[in-house]
């Protein structure tokens, strides 16, 4: 298995509501039968009708829970570029599940839920490199 | 919000299981404060206590549904690749949940649960680009 993920799909309620939250937050994509890819640096960010994704894995959708046991992560280059999105999300109709402040790793960090209720931590870590392009580069730990 | 993912983190039960599997999948990565980091392309995926993951989002953990609501998917060059990376997932502790099969858009796909039940899905999908360095490039659907 090569080192990848070449996408990311969050199970909906309503195609509509969350394709809106992300336009709010400055998404462009492409909704092809009902559902809404998005190109995200070397992969796809999809939102695609929770039920069906479920069914397509073989899994029993059953009812969201209150945590997806899965976060994704949005590194930014400021910590005024972390407040900024987390009031975004707020205005567009997400939560800030956890306001921004300098967590205990010692970077500054919150998080959000989008109207279905998947989790974004929004962080500016500067031990992570961001490269121009907005890919991430880790840094050698030292192990 | 620039259209990225940083880092895209499990939340397991017990890391050792878990980057056990993952090793036997072929990934390596770097252990430090008990968190696995690897690096994906221009993303990391991460391996982390459950507990502190929603406790990080201000989320109540909860158990863990049988289905997160979100799907990670690896794409891969032919249909005898989805194959033999289900039978070394199924090999490697994981669960094939949905067995290697043309799905009803087209492709080969099939899908498998890692130990901690988050769900990957395989798949041959030549309409969706595989760049040298593993990155996905959409196709323009025409919308």
């Amino acid at each position: 298995m090569e080192q990848r993920i070449s996408l990311v799909t969050l199970g909906v309620a309503d195609l509509a509501r969350a394709k809106d939250f992300y336009t709010a937050l400055g998404w462009r994509g492409q909704e092809v039968e009902e559902t809404v890819f998005y190109q995200a640096g070397g992969l796809a960010l999809v939102l695609w009708d929770r039920g069906k994704l479920a069914a397509d894995c073989g899994l029993p959708a059953g009812p969201p829970a209150g945590f997806d046991g899965i976060v994704l992560a949005h590194n930014v280059r400021s910590d005024a570029e972390v407040d900024a999105l987390l009031e975004a999300a707020q205005r567009a109709g997400g939560t800030v599940t956890s306001p921004a402040a300098v967590n205990p790793v010692g970077f500054y960090s919150g998080a959000f839920t989008d109207p279905d209720g998947h989790a974004w931590e929004v962080a500016h870590n500067p031990g992570f490199t961001l490269a121009e392009d907005g890919s991430l580069v880790l840094p050698d730990f030292g192990g």
